[in-house]
């Protein structure tokens, strides 16, 4: 039983060549001319790369009781139909949580997952029973990122002391880092500034959290990691200010990842000024959508390697979800969908406008991720011995998106109307087609946990580094008595 | 009875040329050729310029249970040896204490000063008391000026959020917020790390708080003074990297203020790295020395005006008082001197080099300090009307800096040894000679508080430009019912 | 004979207060409370400030066989109806010209001024008389600053060689080398391209010249003036890029002054895509001008300091001179008005919203440039012994900008429609009023030519420092034979 | 007929894995578990990485009617005996000279190489048969990127108007211009300078460049390249100015690459200050070695990617033609050696402190050259189809540098003294063993001409990019009649 994937063109982050690919066991086996298989999938006028891997995606998080819109079916179902083949979610105990009770939650709702998935851990608290539990997290879970809120306080929000230990613990476990950077201080007090002065609507949302405030914290996140002596993964980086930030550390040499989000890519702020109550609540999320001359600089930082990934926060919540804010924006809840639409997006305003060569959209949608997290070339790679987590992209597909004719569980699409050139032909995972075109054959709980070994090589290197240059004593004699 | 001084070239921040200058009742009154007067200083062959004024100094500042060395009479009187005519200290209430309870502590140790003085008002803490009694410390007690510590956790320190509450309230008040800028958790966390690691010498000083620590809190209060509307001043801007995020957030208009410091500008790391604790321990203070790289960066903003003002964070510890940190880096008392030789080595090391003009050196010493503070032209200026509080320079006039010299009473000069050729012949204190040459004519008790209105043109203009982009609410209809 | 402003506030660049000014013979001879004169002048309600000067104008300017609009007569009246009461025109030899014949022609031309004014001497060519004439220029003719053009192939352009020589020359005659920066090779060839392509419109103009052409050509004269060892004065500094080389330049503390227009500030590109082709063509200046994002970085380099001045380059092109270049818009002279406008326009759009306060609007019109062209405090002061070149300002003052109200003699005015608050209420050169608001009582030839002294005190200490720095020759012994 | 390299593990740019790698007929055939052939290479306890390429080498080259001392059988030998398996050398006409005749000089020249090689063409002067012939280089003769000489000024060098024509050109032709950055006219100006002054040692050489002269040179060609729509590679990045002129482009998204040399990374200015007049002059090269402080931006740049490749321009002239220059440091021929010690130096000083991670080395020695110079995965990695250029690297074997051991026909070696540790077991150019540790197998003519094809994904991308922002003309009506 075999499939294979015939007269295509592959398209890596780094090559592009002519070549069918055969799969058994839902692996790579082959990759060469003239292959044949029990299935062929016919590649014509298309490139076959890697599935995309979204890094960032939030499926059925708790929320006032509820749960958000797309759960882990829905979600990887949409990811699938828009040629995303692995997610990775966010396991977010409580501030006084276990973890690893934490995680069994979280366990227990991915088992419905059509495509492959890992998680997160957050870290919302500090005391020593996250210490400890940090290492099992990694050292037998699997997982070897933790995510740090800079934002959000009095929920999930740590501060710099916390933040600190946690990343120090992280160098010493071989774990990367990563923060959601926006000052969380500031962010309460604007919040409550603009309540108070009546300032109630969705657009209050843009003002309580302008890119100021996103620069500093991304800028103070980045000293923590230096000191600390460990890389830094900064989710959803929106901004210049962020940006600017990321690259003057890169410009030191310091190992620090940034994370656009398609939505900042291609929206802007001008959507919170919508009259309609509705369409602005929709496109709330943090940080939110910025001018035109931020979404330049978050192009340039994919085409230079400043900014390394995009991904989509996908956190989906329904038009009634989102009127829990009606009368003060801080309730709304925080979120948006895009996991369906990341790659046609990207490639329609990446690839067609030319800012982008397809390996470069193949590397910052997958393969970079993928390196990143430490599952390649399992993931993220079309090379013999890989998962055939592979999209057929036909790059004269086109459409209008329209939540009308979406996969996700939301009402509406913050993509609305838009049109792609680029799409689908099919999504395998794990060898099995999920999508053919406009017909979905998913399976739900096909999907299996990716577990990611700790210790990158980027990881190691930095230590060696930090210890070279590690504070060396200074050995005197007839040093004076003390002064007490 | 008048004074006159005859002969001179008068130097101010914008200009120089020659005249006469004659003082009546402590002030200025006439300045043109050939005036004449019952006293008369002969300025021939030197420059006339307004006295220094260091907007940071800690005179009998407390600690664990004694104080620094040098007190408000041999303080300033230091500072009239080296041509500085006024000094800034800082009243520091306990986190908990009425700032106005303190303000009177401060006010008793004043009194014997030999020069003028101002007090900046420190924030060690929020609460409704503070917030009300800063009204009343800028209304009515003639102070413009509050001081946070980023630094010095568990003591001196304010959080984030502290902070932010307390630059809003300056914003209202006109006052303009200073900073201390380190951040704080770090340099305990990486303190505790030092020790437990027996790297307990004064050098563990300088590795618990690199550049970067400065850097990131230095960004971090300019973006917080951003969102409150106010302007901000940053003490003791040692580095690159704090530099670097002043020059940064003036690049986009903000009004920010640096001040290096005469021993940052000088002395570099390799002080601590001295085998002799004491020499090393003399020399402890935060930020702590950098090296040449950083220098040179300081100098530059002096000379493009990223860098406003040279001080000296005049906090002198007796080598009994350092010896308190033997065996525990972090028990050095903090704080060198510098007052009495912050003309003189800025004036060789930036004038006779050519870094800096004559003018530029007023400028830095002395105007640019009375123009922020909104003391000028009473105070940084030659001017009719003026206070009479002027140095009478001698370009030619040289001295090997010596502890066994000096006026403070410290026993040691972190200068010691060093040449430098430019000096005062006369300093004048409202129109009194305090100095002529090496003989010590000051009076103790002739300094006065100096008040300072708030509300400086720049604080204005930047809340006309604030309120004019401020938040505006969009106005909707047919906003839907609420979700909840 | 004496003339005194009563009742007004004086503002200058750093002091702001309530007093009277006396003049006497042209020249402000008393400053104080309750003064009397022969005319007295109201100044109730109004800002007595010092005229403002503008260092950037071309009067009566040859081209193809006949001259631009204003000449010395109606362009300082034009000047001093908004406030200015100073001009610097630019002198331009052919490039084999004796630089002492072309001084003789515009002498000749300037006898008309209603204003005082000076002269810059360009640089257009190389060859020793140039080398030996520049010396007579600044020693004898009282101009020290030399004007090199890095646009304008074939015709006013210099090459590296050429302006390197003549900036080390500038060096050693105390002069200051200013630049027009662009790359006149670039916009040569974007021309011919852009012309064969058709694209012979207004709007061709602008893209022949993007901000990247001029952002290079300020940074290569940077840093021939840093190896020469001379201070810098880049004109028309347009655009983000050029502004971020000065910056970057200033950063090193390089002496470097950048120069945005009025027109830059507050006008966009968006006029050279008018449908009208005399509304755009009336627009065409070289550099033309930027966006939103461009103006808020020449803004922000005003408030920081980084940028030194405000001018015009003024060149008033008749709208019949214009249309020379109809169909080939390469051919179209370069040049608008302003210098009627430029006080008010920037007083509207920088103090008025707070940017600027109104210091450092004295600073950028007028004592700035005094300064840097080594003519303060005779001009841009108010201080006894200064020329009573004096502005009375009425902030409440306002009008709608028009052509047809104006006193320059171009048919047409950049800003036709703009809305200015504040505006000269009376207008003195050398103490005597030629403007009282809408009424013009100038006096043709009342102005003179103004001598400019070399060798500031920025001079001298960028070549202290240099010669602190300059290279030392490595003393060596057993130097082996030559090889040839 | 096969080799089999057995036990190692396989470092590529983004793969760290062990499996043995089977070779027939030059190219690897397999790669995977258990591999056997007819000839086994044990690689146990050695990283198996792909062959270094060497982008940027001056074999054989003409100086004053001799040529420098390695021509392409000792330089390939010295760089397979590093490990360097392939290098690109640099085809120079005359400024008048037929490109393509000039090229049958250099195919002679290389006939005996032992390893493979391309050709860069170098633009040295413009006429029409320059730009025809650009065609035929590039089509024909498979040479894809065009060298521009910024400096040697009488020599070498093109102004901007024939470099933009020809980066325009190259636009075209989808080929690659690369430039040597330093303004040529400073260069001759101040060698003229320090030579009258009687600088004339070697010292004057690093004088006459200083780092302010490339990186203006540097950013000058960023903004032709940037006008003419086509990426840049600048060859031998020295310094922070250069690199910085990079980075800002590339923060614009602009395409380009910068190329530090192995000398830069690891040597300093202070090499030219020995007294010892050979040791300086063996260092005379173009750029000169700067100090520490470039250095660390040249390493972050590699750990950030904002430099790309390492080279080494080696040009190896004998100690007796460096003596041509005795008495005049300009006749000094410039070059150093460096091909045989790249890699070494690099993996010592790179991967041994942790500042590079192994896939980072292989990526700038290696593979990123291979992809920019578009000869991947032909060259530059280990996949089945690549030519077995490959080097078995021992990260145990240590030696001292030393010219009495080397390949290189020079007499000395800039490293002389330094101890690496981390040299080939095995080099393998196409399959064979050339180097087996300290034993030599290189066999004359082995080395063969590498074709290189024209249109990368970065240029075609680049174009449509530049196509889709390209003026537009306005249309109008009722244009007015010309003005002439």
């Amino acid at each position: 039983m075999s499939t294979v994937i015939k007269n295509g063109t592959i398209v890596t982050a780094d090559l592009t060549y002519k070549a069918d690919i055969k799969i058994e066991g839902g692996v790579i086996v082959e990759i060469g001319p003239n292959l044949s298989g029990s299935e062929v999938l016919d590649a014509t006028g298309c490139y076959v790369m890697p599935g995309g891997i979204d890094p960032h995606v939030h499926l059925e998080m708790p929320f006032m009781g509820t749960y958000s819109a797309d759960d882990f079916e829905s979600g990887t179902r949409a990811g699938l139909a828009g040629g995303t083949t692995m997610v990775v979610d966010f396991c977010l105990p409580a501030p006084d949580q276990s973890l690893l009770e934490a995680l069994t939650m979280w366990d227990n709702k991915s088992g419905r997952a059509n495509a492959d998935y890992s998680f997160h851990m957050a870290v919302t608290g500090w005391n020593e029973r996250i210490f400890d539990e940090m290492k099992v997290v990694v050292q037998e879970k699997g997982i070897n990122t933790f995510k740090h809120f800079m934002a959000y306080k009095g929920a999930l929000m740590v501060n710099d002391d916390e933040m600190f230990a946690s990343f120090q613990r992280c160098a010493e476990l071989g774990a990367l880092p990563m923060v959601h950077a926006e000052n969380g201080d500031v962010v309460a007090s604007m919040t409550a500034k603009l309540l108070a002065e009546g300032n109630d609507g969705p657009e209050g949302h843009a003002y309580s959290r302008p890119p100021e405030v996103e620069g500093e914290a991304t800028n103070r996140a980045i000293m923590l990691a230096d000191m600390a002596g460990v890389p830094l993964y900064v989710v959803h980086t929106s901004c210049e200010q962020a940006h600017e930030a990321i690259r003057r550390a890169r410009a030191k040499g310091m190992r620090v990842y940034g994370e656009p989000l398609i939505q900042h890519l291609t929206l802007d702020e001008s959507e919170y000024f919508n009259k309609d109550w509705d369409h602005a609540a929709r496109r709330v999320m943090s940080p939110p959508f910025r001018n035109k001359q931020h979404q330049d600089s978050l192009w340039a930082g994919l085409q230079s390697g400043s900014l390394s990934v995009v991904a989509t926060d996908h956190c989906a919540f329904t038009s009634e979800q989102k009127r829990y804010g009606v009368g003060n924006f801080a309730k709304i809840p925080n979120g948006t969908g895009g996991l369906e639409d990341r790659m046609s997006m990207l490639w329609t305003h990446g690839v067609n406008t030319g800012r982008l060569t397809m390996n470069e959209f193949v590397a910052v949608t997958s393969t970079n991720v993928a390196k990143i997290l430490n599952i390649y070339p399992k993931k993220g790679a079309i090379l013999v011995g890989a998962d055939a987590d592979i999209v057929v992209w036909d790059p004269k597909r086109s459409k209008t998106i329209s939540a009308s004719t979406q996969q996700s569980a939301i009402d509406y699409n913050v993509f609305e109307g838009k049109e792609v050139t680029g799409l689908p032909r099919y999504t395998l995972t794990r060898g099995v087609v999920a999508i053919e075109e406009a017909t979905v054959k998913t399976r739900e709980g096909h999907g299996k946990f990716i577990k990611r070994e700790p210790f990158t090589a980027v990881n190691k290197a930095l230590s060696t580094w930090k210890e070279l240059v590690a504070p060396r004593k200074v050995e005197r004699t007839g040093i004076p008595a003390t002064g007490v």
